[in-house]
């Protein structure tokens, strides 16, 4: 579709950059293109710990924030000369578990210098997976298990290729579980069954859809898996993965020291060391309830997954142009009338952006909004704006953040009828004045393709001037289409509650 | 599937009833199934006008309830001696727009002695239509257009032999648009032309869609046609039926009277006078949109499709059962675990039946909740239960009324994780006990399915008395389900929350 052709790409010689703020640790990669290909030119890593500044009502605790943010303030200078299109900042379960996000976001994005996308736990599990392709290339006819323990939460993927079939978040990652099942620092036999009941049950969920599905190799990313695939070889009991057996192993040594803080196994950081226990145990669980014998660990991880995502966006493989496409089908979309809509509406964006200061990102997310506006007739027709706004917000949609979930489901919602004053809160406030406008354009648009036919709307031209938009029609042309002059005039009054002027210029 | 059979659908020789609490009028009409088919035996017709107590804030004026329960009683008189299974009564716009329809319903059905359910507008097009269908058998491969124009809303649809293809419901009927636009009384062109256009615009939203399918024969039904066709008739300019010519005269002579209370038009009931006016500009309007020439009028409507739906219930054309069918195709729900749960659902149930007061329609409830109990699998893992519980109860479902749709989203919405303390509040209270009862079987069906695998659950036996829930299981087939058993001890607290105790009895 015309949106998503890429005038300006990712070119050779481009350096790009992916920013992850996981609940154990924070990261970032910078890598150069060259020939196509990803060359990593540098890598940073500090140990944040947000998980811990977790608490129970969704709050952060102040002192975990500053470390938050002097981290994001030094990878920022990093960052700081690479255009805005070629970094991605991904944050996962903490952000996602906090009460207001936003709170922590804007100081955050401020000292980063860039958005940052809160992603969700199956989106994080789509890009672990493509990180993990990439870096080790799978053959194509063969199916792959991958498993990520975060420090927030554990991901699990079944793929083929370069393609993830089945996608899985739980809420368990080893600093979560160490701090719910081992709150005290003391490790003892009865306690550990328990806790690992519980995370069987967690994992119970899909077992059956997975090992129905089968897999032939089986691979665990992420710092938990390189630290005990660290021990192990330590300990002569693998070399680069981790057998069940040898898993065992570390697990009654763990068990043995009775304590977290008396943990003593080879090859083990004291970094690491808080928050092994936890981890260990989700490992084990995923062993006992997959039936896994041997584990291969990638050095590859969510990072890497974000920076190959970034690279093939806005071209022809954009997973948000198939998320878009598997919606339209599934909810039997009238395509006819999805084009007409879309056309309509990036005409008149084309022809106010540069006054409106609307981006690349805004146009992109407005047609898409146009393809997708009727989705909720597939629920029905009474409210079919707030049903569709519904599935966009809730929908497990690839190659999205959740911001931009809100955004496209806020501009379905507004599409049509009243605008209720709520409707934008949910927006981080940087993107609101944009979503506001591109929804006035949506609402023309629609307004505008009414009658559901194919017609050349000519003598329609649009302009824009601070919060008034002014539609230029020809007073003729007008006069022979009463309905949609009554649905116009209708405008005027809906289009207040967006912040819109609109105006009606007939020449 | 297992829930449908039909143990004890309509014979030969019963009586069945339907009846229809329409925004004018409310009707009765009595039939006895005879060789297969439908012979009507009696019939009643009175004017409530219960759209005139309606409102705007969903309030419902007392005398006109009064007079509403004063009817109702005297249809109960007519239904009394006939099986509860054999009757049935809809009630339709006005009702659908009470704030708190509850407080009309409970002693509507106490005065009627039947229960009384609410069904939405393109519901009520689906049986119009099966009305009309059966009353005038249809070409089976010719199109048809039906608009029925009611009190308080009006339906359009477009079939073929006896299925709908196209339902739409309007929120404009004869009462409700003569209220609005003429609240004063007094008729004016230009006060009328300014409706036309309002109203035309609601017509607009389905026009180019219908107009794009096409029909062969036209038919209009309810009191706005058969009024009209009378009038038509005595004017001389038609017989039967209705053109637009004839429509445009009675619309003149409408406006050369100035006034509603002095319509004088030949072969109008005192009856019909007070709602005239709004009726005319509907099917003018309709006519307009639709580009109609002419309209038979058939004399069936709602209740004649009330009972012929009611005679297929409970057998293999159950519609509810077709609608089931295309929910989970459409959200590609897994089938073997639907089925898998389902048949769990029902052993349980029937084992409980008698001690729990559950009956028929319950255990077809359960099994169809227990079939789509994972749609919202469709939207995202996380929530499901809450997303496919949002979808039944918004979604238009063919042949479900409202209570029964929320029955069903309520058990969907209840068969996981913690129950919401307001989950029941949405249904009657008359239904509140069943659902619950309904819901915590379900849930223990879901548990031990939890496994996704066939398995013969031997030896699990479940007992009731009174709130109490007693599953009796054998000690050392548990013992080798660790992840079971915890699953089922955690039932014991969520259990609490649908006012049921469950007791684990090991044997």
């Amino acid at each position: 579709m015309s949106a998503t052709t890429p005038p300006d790409a990712v070119r050779d010689g481009d350096l790009i950059a992916a920013i992850d703020l996981g609940s154990n640790s924070f990261h970032i990669v910078v890598a150069q293109r060259v020939l196509g290909q990803l060359r990593v030119v540098d890598r940073l890593r500090e140990t944040v710990r947000m998980a811990e500044g977790l608490n129970a009502l969704g709050g952060l605790d102040p002192a975990v924030r500053d470390r938050a943010l002097a981290c994001l303030d030094r990878f920022g200078q990093r960052v700081a000369h690479i255009p805005r299109r070629q970094v991605r900042a991904v944050a996962t379960n903490t952000v996602r578990q906090l009460r207001n996000p936003d709170v922590f976001l804007r100081p955050a994005e401020a000292a980063l210098g860039h958005p940052i996308d809160v992603i969700s736990g199956r989106e994080e599990a789509r890009l672990i997976y493509l990180g993990v392709a990439h870096e080790q290339p799978p053959e194509p006819s063969q199916k792959r298990l991958v498993i990520d323990i975060g420090g927030g939460s554990t991901e699990c993927i079944i793929g083929r290729g370069f393609q993830p079939l089945e996608r899985e978040s739980l809420q368990l990652g080893c600093i979560a579980s160490t701090r719910r099942f081992f709150p005290n620092g003391k490790l003892g036999r009865k306690r550990w069954q328990a806790a690992l009941t519980e995370v069987e049950l967690q994992f119970q969920q899909f077992a059956a859809t997975y090992r129905n599905l089968g897999w032939d190799e089986a691979i665990g990313t992420s710092g938990t898996h390189k630290a005990l695939a660290n021990i192990c070889a330590a300990m002569k009991a693998g070399t680069g993965g981790i057998s069940r057996e040898a898993l065992h192993k570390v697990r009654d040594r763990l068990l043995m020291a009775g304590r977290i803080e008396d943990i003593d196994l080879p090859g083990l950081s004291d970094d690491r060391r808080p928050v092994i226990a936890g981890g260990v145990l989700v490992l084990e669980a995923a062993f006992a309830v997959l039936g896994l014998e041997y584990l291969q660990v990638s050095k590859a991880a969510l990072r890497e997954g974000v920076l190959y995502d970034l690279l093939g966006r806005d071209g022809a493989d954009d997973p948000r142009e198939a998320s878009v496409a598997a919606l339209m089908q599934r909810y039997g979309v009238d395509v006819a009338q999805a084009q007409r809509v879309e056309r309509t509406a990036l005409m008149l964006f084309d022809q106010v952006a540069a006054d409106w200061g609307l981006g690349r990102e805004d146009r992109a997310m407005l047609s898409r909004a146009a393809r997708l506006h009727e989705l909720g007739l597939a629920i029905a027709h009474s409210g079919y704006h707030i049903h569709g706004a519904y599935v966009l917000q809730h929908s497990d949609i690839a190659g999205f953040s959740q911001q931009g979930q809100r955004f496209l489901a806020t501009l379905v919602r507004c599409h049509r009828r009243s605008v209720p004053k709520s409707a934008f809160e949910q927006l981080p406030e940087r993107l609101q004045p944009s979503a506001r406008r591109c929804a006035a354009l949506l609402r023309l648009a629609v307004v505008l393709h009414r009658a559901r036919r194919d017609e050349t709307l000519t003598g329609i031209r649009l302009s824009a001037s601070g919060n008034t938009l002014r539609l230029h029609l020809e007073r003729r042309w007008l006069q022979a289409r009463p309905l949609l002059r009554a649905d116009l005039e209708g405008e005027l009054e809906d289009m207040l509650d967006l912040g819109v002027a609109l105006v009606l210029d007939l020449a």
